[in-house]
C-alpha cells in the first residue's frame, strides 16, 4: 500500500503540467464569459466593496467596548482603561467609517445613483454610531440582568456574558439597529445574519425592541423586519414573530409595510409559538403558551394556551 | 490578592516537572491502548485522511469563483478577471483532487477494498467538478433572484449574496451534489454539515433540487437524502422533508430506498411544516400551511392548512 | 469615478487628525465612566479571566485525543502514537489547569469569596479530568455506533466522526459534564454553548445522559439542566426536554430543583416533540411521536402520537 502511495505521488508530479494547461484556461474563459448577459452576479470593478470579515471584526471590537475586559486578550487594569478604550475607539472609527463608505459607494455603483460625499457620510455615520455606545452599554447591561433573572439555570452574570447565545444575538441586533438609524446599507444585515449563524436567532436589524429583552435557548427564533417589542419581554426557542403568507408575486409590493406583530411590555412567549401579521397586537403582561399559533390580537393580561391536544397511546407491551 | 496570585504562580513553576512526569506517560499509554479491541475509532497509519479544514477551504474558494469579487480580498478588475479565475481554478484543482484522492483512498483503507487508481480517479473527479462550475453559476444566480423576489425584507441582490443563510446552504448543497455525481465519498457530507452548522439548514447532498430554490430564515430546515424538489419551490424555517419512523433496527436495511417526499414545481411550504415518507408527493403549485403535518400526498393546486387550533384564553386581569 | 475615489481618499487623510482628536477622548471618558454605578458589567482588574478562545481550543484538543488521527494535521502513525498522545496531554494539562484556575479565581474576585489554593484546585481538577479521557473515549465510540446504526443515510463511521453535528454536541457535553464533576465553574457552559452555536443543539452540561445516545439532525434540540436520559435513547431535531413555565419572578428560587424530565432506556423521541417538567418520566422503550406535547409521565413500552390533526384542503384548480 505504501508503495502504491509513493507510486501514485510520482505519477501526479509528472502529469501535472500537461493536465492543467489543457483545461484551466478554457474553464477560466468560460467562467469569465458565462456572465456576459447580466444573468449572473459579480462585483468586478475598481470600487471596493464591504468585506464581510471586517464587518464581523467591527462587531467583535464593539463587544470588547461594551463589556470591557471580558473578551480582551490579557488583563485590563483600571489605570489604563481609558487609554485602552480610546485606542479601541480609534481603530473602530477607522474600520467602521471605511466599511460604511464602501457600502454606500457600492450601492451607488450598483444602482447607478448620483454618488457624492460617500466618504463624508461614512465618517458622519461612524461618528454617530460611536456616540451611542455608552447608551448601548446600559441597554445591554439591562439585557444581561434580564437573562440572569429569567433563567433558573444561570449561575452568574459572567456565564451570561461569556456564553448566552440570546445575549450575543440581542447585542448584535442593538448594534446593527444603531447603524440603521444612521441609514447605513448592507452592514446591519451582514451583522445580524452573522449572529443568526452563530445562535440560530434571526432578528432583523430594523425591528424595534425595548429594554431588558431575554431570549432563552433561542435556536429557531425569527423576529421580522417590522416587529415592535416592548420592555421586559421574554421569548423562548423557536418563536416566530412573522408575516402572514403573501399572495404569489406580492413579495416586492409589501416592502416597507407593517407586516409583523406588536408585542407589548412584560409579555412572555413560550417555545415554538408563532405570531403573525402586522395588525396583531399581544397586550401587555400576556403569556402565550408553547406552540400557540396566533394571527389575531390578544388583550392585555391574557394567557393563551393550546387546548391540550388529543394524544393516542398504544401499549404497554403486548397491548396495542 | 496580587500577592497570593504571585505566590501561586511561583508554586506552579516549581511543582510542574514532578507532577507532569508522574501521570502523563501512564495516561498516554492508557489512551493508546484503550482502543486495542477495535472498540474505539482512530485513524492511525501512513495513509493521509481528508482534512476537514481544507474541505471547508475548497467550499470558500468555490464561492469566490461563483460570485467573483464579492468575497475577494481587495478589488477585482475586469482586466485581470480571467487571470484571477485561472489562478483560483488552478489552486482549487490541486486542493480538490488531493482531498478527493485522500477520501477515496481512506475508504479503501477502512474497508480493505482493492484500491488502485485512486489518484487518477481523484483528478478525474476534480476535473469533472470544475467543468460544472459555469453551469452552477447560472443555477445560483437564479437562486439569488428567487430570494430577492420572494422576500419583502430583501433590499438588494448584494444583501442576499453577502448575508442570506438560505443562499449559502443552497450553494453548498449544489457544490456537494456535483461532487456526489462524481461519486466522491465523505467530502459532500462534510460540506453540507458545515453549511448546516453555519445556517441551521440541513440539506443532504444526495437530495435532488430544481432551479430557483428559496429558503427564508431557514433555521431547523431538514431536507432528507432521497427528497426530490422541483423548480421555483419556496420553503420557510423549521420545514422537515423527512422519513417516516423506522421500525427498530431497520436503520441499515432502509439504505438506498426512497424514504423522503417529492415536492413538485412552484410549491410553497410555510414554517414548521413536516412532510414525511417516500410515497408522499406534493403536487405542483400547492401551498402547505405553517405547522401542517403530512404523510399523504396532496394533488396539484391545493392549499392545505391546519384547522385553526382551539386556544384557551384566561384573563384579563382579575378574570381567569 | 476613480477620480472621485482618489479625491475622497486625500480628504480623508487630511481631516483625520482633527476629527479624531475632537471626539475620541470624550467618548473614551464617557464609556469608562458610564459604568461607575455598577449598572454595567466589566472585568477590569489584575486577575486574569478565562479566555473563551482558549477554552474552545481545549475542546478541539480533546477531540484530537478522543479520535486520534481524524483531526490531526498530517498523518499519525502507530510508531509515534503514544509519543503524540503524551505531548498532546501535556499541552492540554497546561492549558486546562490555567483556564480552570482563572475560572475559580474569577469567581472569588466577583463574589469576594475567601480565595485560596485556586491554582492547586485548578491542577487537581485538570488531572481528574485527564484521568477520565480513556473512559470518555469508549463512551463516545458507543455514541458513534449508535449514529451509524440509527441513521439510514449514514455511509460510514468516518462520515459520522467527521461531520455529524449530533456527535459533536454529545462529545462536547460529555467533556463539559466531566468538568462539572470536578466542580469547575464557567468553562463547561462556555463549551456547551460553543457546541450549541455550531450545531443548534443545546445540552446543559449538568444533564445526566447514558450510553449510546444519538441525536439526528439536531437543530433546535434543548436538553435542560436537570434532565436525566438513560441508555440507547434516540432523539430528533427540535425536541425540547424542558421545564414547565415559571411563575413570574420564580427564576432564581427554582435553582437546583429538578425541573426537567426523565427519559428511560431505549426511548425514541421524534422531531419537534416537547416534554416538560421535573416529575415527567418517559418509561423505557416508549416512542414519542413528532410534535407531541407532554407534561405527564408515560409508562414503559408505550407509543404516544398526536391524533391526526384536521387539515383544511382548498383546491384543486378552479375549486376553492
Amino acid at each position: 500500500m505504501e508503495q502504491t502511495v509513493a507510486d501514485g505521488k510520482c505519477r501526479l508530479e509528472e502529469d501535472r503540467e500537461s493536465r492543467l494547461s489543457d483545461d484551466i484556461p478554457r474553464l477560466a474563459r468560460e467562467l469569465a464569459s458565462s456572465c456576459a448577459s447580466n444573468a449572473c452576479f459579480d462585483h468586478v470593478g475598481p470600487t471596493p466593496i464591504p468585506d464581510r470579515r471586517r464587518v464581523i471584526g467591527i462587531l467583535v471590537r464593539c463587544r470588547d467596548l461594551l463589556f470591557p475586559g471580558y473578551f480582551t486578550r490579557g488583563p485590563l487594569e483600571e489605570i489604563n482603561l481609558e487609554y485602552h478604550l480610546g485606542q479601541e475607539l480609534t481603530l473602530l472609527f477607522e474600520e467602521l467609517s471605511s466599511q460604511i463608505t464602501y457600502a454606500i459607494r457600492h450601492d451607488c455603483f450598483r444602482y447607478e445613483l448620483p454618488c457624492s460625499q460617500c466618504q463624508d457620510r461614512g465618517r458622519q455615520a461612524a461618528a454617530g454610531f460611536l456616540n451611542r455606545l455608552a447608551e448601548l452599554r446600559h441597554l445591554l447591561s439591562a439585557d444581561v440582568r434580564a437573562a440572569r433573572e429569567g433563567d433558573p439555570a444561570s449561575k452568574s452574570v459572567d456565564e451570561v456574558i461569556f456564553s448566552y447565545p440570546g445575549l450575543f444575538a440581542i447585542m448584535t441586533y442593538r448594534l446593527a439597529h444603531a447603524l440603521m438609524h444612521e441609514t447605513v446599507p448592507l452592514l446591519p444585515r451582514i451583522m445580524t445574519e452573522y449572529a443568526h449563524s452563530r445562535t440560530g436567532i434571526d432578528i432583523h436589524p430594523a425591528a424595534e425592541i425595548g429594554e431588558s429583552f431575554f431570549i432563552d435557548h433561542g435556536t429557531g427564533v425569527v423576529v421580522g423586519e417590522t416587529t415592535e417589542i416592548g420592555d421586559r419581554v421574554r421569548i423562548y426557542q423557536g418563536v416566530t414573530l412573522g408575516a402572514l403568507s403573501l399572495p404569489p408575486g406580492a413579495g416586492q409590493t409589501m416592502q416597507g409595510l407593517k407586516r409583523h406583530p406588536t408585542i407589548e411590555d412584560d409579555v412572555i412567549i413560550y417555545s415554538g409559538a408563532t405570531i403573525l401579521g402586522g395588525d396583531t397586537v399581544i397586550g401587555a403582561r400576556s403569556v402565550i403558551g408553547g406552540n400557540v399559533w396566533l394571527t389575531d390580537s390578544v388583550p392585555p393580561d391574557t394567557k393563551v394556551f393550546l387546548k391540550k391536544p388529543e394524544l393516542v397511546y398504544k401499549g404497554q407491551k403486548g397491548g396495542k
